[in-house]
């Protein structure tokens, strides 16, 4: 027979580390055996942890309604075993070798990371180095200090008030979108509001989505994995062709980077920019904005969303991922009116919303300034970061060209035909992770035919720490043919 | 033709509100009307908020490379017709009476709230005012001062380790789960992690999931949403009849509540719980166990997790959202080792990770005991509610019986045969929201048959605020039959 007991301090006591719950299992007749074993079984299967403080004997004799002796005798016996370890004032508690047996589980090992790279300058990431921890925990407790009880429920699918209050003034005033905080819906970055959607439009009975014709394949997948089609949109020196949506049968929506086309760095030219909101309007279709990095501009000032030229066709997408950092696991949608509720029926299975307590610290920290200060602060930073690749290729490599726009987290390096793969392999080699630009290449047997497949790089100047940076810009440089 | 401009002081400039982004398109051949045009419409559209302050007119001359004439003559006139006003010491900002004209948009009328009952007690949710500010925010700060840059990262799918490590100590010693690190799971809740799981069921070939005849609909519709089929497993007042689980066919997995059923407030049976494990064993069936208030027994101490009795078969789910606040938004999945990579598998699409900050805080939140102490000081402040609720009822409604378990949040009060809707119509005429058990039952035509459907109502002692509480008391125990 097994009677499931579990042990902590009474519930008058004063709280005290010793006043943890415990869980025992007592098998068998005898009370001291029984607890013993149930003892000996928690630490050797590793349940109660090396170090872990087991209660006073007094505590646990109470809670389990056995006597005092009881309690203390296991005690000792499991001491004597070498279980456990007594010690004047630290009370008794489970023993540093007691786990050392067992082994690193399998899945553990399957998961092992393999061996790091020193450098890595793949596209994706900010300097993680310079999130704003000080300004961030300020933010933080006025935010939750100002709190209403309320803010701690389940709270609005579309997210917190102040938070798409403050979201609301800050786009508009930023990036030129028209934003109420009624069509604002929170969510956990780019990748999560895709998802969301992907959903809204198979429910919509949208079948194909054009993206363009470089980009993440992590996104591509996810509407594949949503069951819509994806078709190439071709993207030239002046960002995607939206002069050609016509062209591609039976497209619903139109996923596009206007402000900083990723990876390749090229704006939209503002008659393709009209020419999209054209298509829109005239198919009924919706044009997905991807603003992953708007803010950063360095040559002039960024250009606004496209959003602005009609909020009823564009579905606006940002986030804290490149501005603050992933980490913080915010994100935005801004929607067009009619969109509100289905993207609200689309977070009610499955989904779930962000912590309240972040997004009310992301609402201050917008309207208190530290937002804009931050990314002044970035950009100044990732300017440099850029000036000092650019100057350094132009000294040491005179023949690569940097391509796009000075903006961005990233730049793209065009390499002689046919090197770009020797290239990446050889930077590898020495320790240097680049990613080459036909990793984000997209085409179909048609899409393809006759388009130029350029060789290049895709260099994230910005994530490396500084003492990083140097060394693999000397790396960089190195390799190039 | 249409020139896309934004503004904002000198990137040398130190930091300061006035280096706000602005956005703004200039339109036609003037530049002086072009900008007054601009600035109107920001205004007039609601892109510029009432308050906002507008930049200096010298660092928006620069930066728009106009001569700083033509912005204060812009300015000035905006002043002139209302728009815009200037005072000294405060800069010129947005009018307040500005945005007047506009109506509330449609979306937000939809979606305005019904008139808000009075006093509710419908289960759910616990005492939001209780939640630990103050040491929450302690523990944000040595989370924050502590993490590595890393931390910041999109980071690992499965949660932050500092946080699968501090689950596992406390989720060992205090609920008897077998947990170690490597196959937590972190997730947002219990709904998030339930549709974690109905996709890896689904991978796996899955066709139909047993679930509580009580339950929350909500959790069969999510099954369902994900092309799941829902069976209904008896309830009596020993818990779920898993002996039964032999009989219904085709069952892969069953969505229980051992610890304490939802919302009836029985235990699972002792023979109970190991029939469901033999039944997993025998069928390689998994064992769903959702313990969403195991810390809250006050009676005696709280039965163990049926998890701790074969790790391999059970899925242990449990989060932050009774024992802190749902606005956590923080949940826990333990898994058996060979679902580990599926569950990444599930995560990597649509799908997203928790906030990096809250991770690592409610790990410090854990390791330094403040999660014992708060779940203890909660427990006593229940258990006290729960007294009063007893008591009130058994002066003033000695007929009606408290059933359940001195445990949790909820308590199902038992209604003579028939009473139960006009009860909670009755209630709700007074202002009091409560919920009949009626609302929880799941049945088909078979299982149905011959089951008793007594009358009860569900009651949340746990939510109200003190104050609300007393009156809420009163007006139960005046609408009892």
């Amino acid at each position: 027979m097994t009677v499931s007991l579990t042990t902590s301090d009474s519930e008058n006591d004063p709280p005290s580390p010793a006043g943890a719950d415990l869980h025992l299992e007592l098998r068998g007749p005898g009370l001291r055996a029984g607890l013993t074993d149930a003892l000996r079984d928690a630490v050797r299967s590793g349940r109660l942890t090396p170090g872990t403080r087991l209660p006073p004997s007094r505590s646990l004799a109470t809670d389990l309604g056995v006597s005092r002796n009881t309690v203390t005798d296991a005690y000792a016996e499991l001491v004597a075993e070498g279980w456990l370890t007594a010690r004047q004032g630290s009370g008794t508690r489970v023993a540093e070798r007691a786990r050392a047996g067992r082994g690193r589980p399998a899945a553990a090992r399957a998961r092992r990371a393999p061996e790091r790279p020193a450098y890595v300058l793949r596209p994706g990431s900010p300097d993680l180095a310079t999130f704003p921890r000080t300004q961030w925990l300020t933010a933080a407790r006025r935010a939750l200090t100002a709190a209403p009880n309320e803010a701690f429920g389940y709270g609005d699918p579309l997210g917190q008030m102040p938070l798409r209050t403050a979201l609301a003034d800050y786009l508009a005033r930023a990036r030129g979108v028209y934003a109420e905080p009624e069509r604002i819906a929170v969510c956990s970055g780019f990748h999560h509001g895709l998802a969301l959607m992907a959903r809204v439009l198979k429910e919509r009975q949208v079948r194909t989505v054009a993206v363009e014709s470089y980009g993440l394949d992590l996104y591509r997948d996810l509407l594949a994995e949503a069951g819509l089609r994806t078709l190439p949109v071709h993207v030239d020196e002046h960002g995607a062709r939206t002069d050609g949506l016509e062209q591609l049968a039976d497209v619903g929506a139109v996923l596009m980077t206007p402000a900083h086309q990723y990876p390749t760095g090229v704006a939209l030219r503002p008659d393709r920019r009209t020419a999209a909101v054209a298509w829109a309007r005239r198919t009924g279709g919706l044009i997905l904005e991807d603003d992953y990095d708007g803010e950063f501009r360095y040559d002039r000032q960024p250009v606004g969303a496209v959003q602005g030229l009609d909020p009823e066709r564009v579905v606006y997408f940002g986030s804290a991922s490149k501005s603050l950092a992933p980490g913080v696991r915010l994100g935005w949608m801004v929607l067009p009116e009619e969109l509100v509720p289905e993207v609200v029926a689309a977070k009610g299975y499955g989904d779930y919303m962000s912590s309240a307590l972040e997004q009310l610290t992301l609402a201050d920290f917008l309207t208190s300034g530290a937002y804009d200060r931050h990314v002044r602060a970035m950009r100044l930073h990732y300017r440099r970061r850029r000036e000092q690749l650019v100057t350094a290729l132009a000294h040491r490599a005179p023949h690569v060209r940097v391509k796009g726009m000075a903006a961005g987290l990233q730049a793209v390096l065009e390499l002689p035909d046919g090197t770009e793969q020797s290239v990446t392999q050889e930077a590898a080699r020495r320790g240097l992770v680049v990613s080459g630009l036909a990793e984000f290449r997209y085409e179909t047997p048609e899409s393809g035919r006759r388009l130029p497949r350029p060789d290049a790089l895709v260099v994230n100047y910005a994530a490396p720490s500084d003492s990083a940076w140097t060394r693999a810009l000397d790396i960089l440089c190195e390799v190039m043919p």
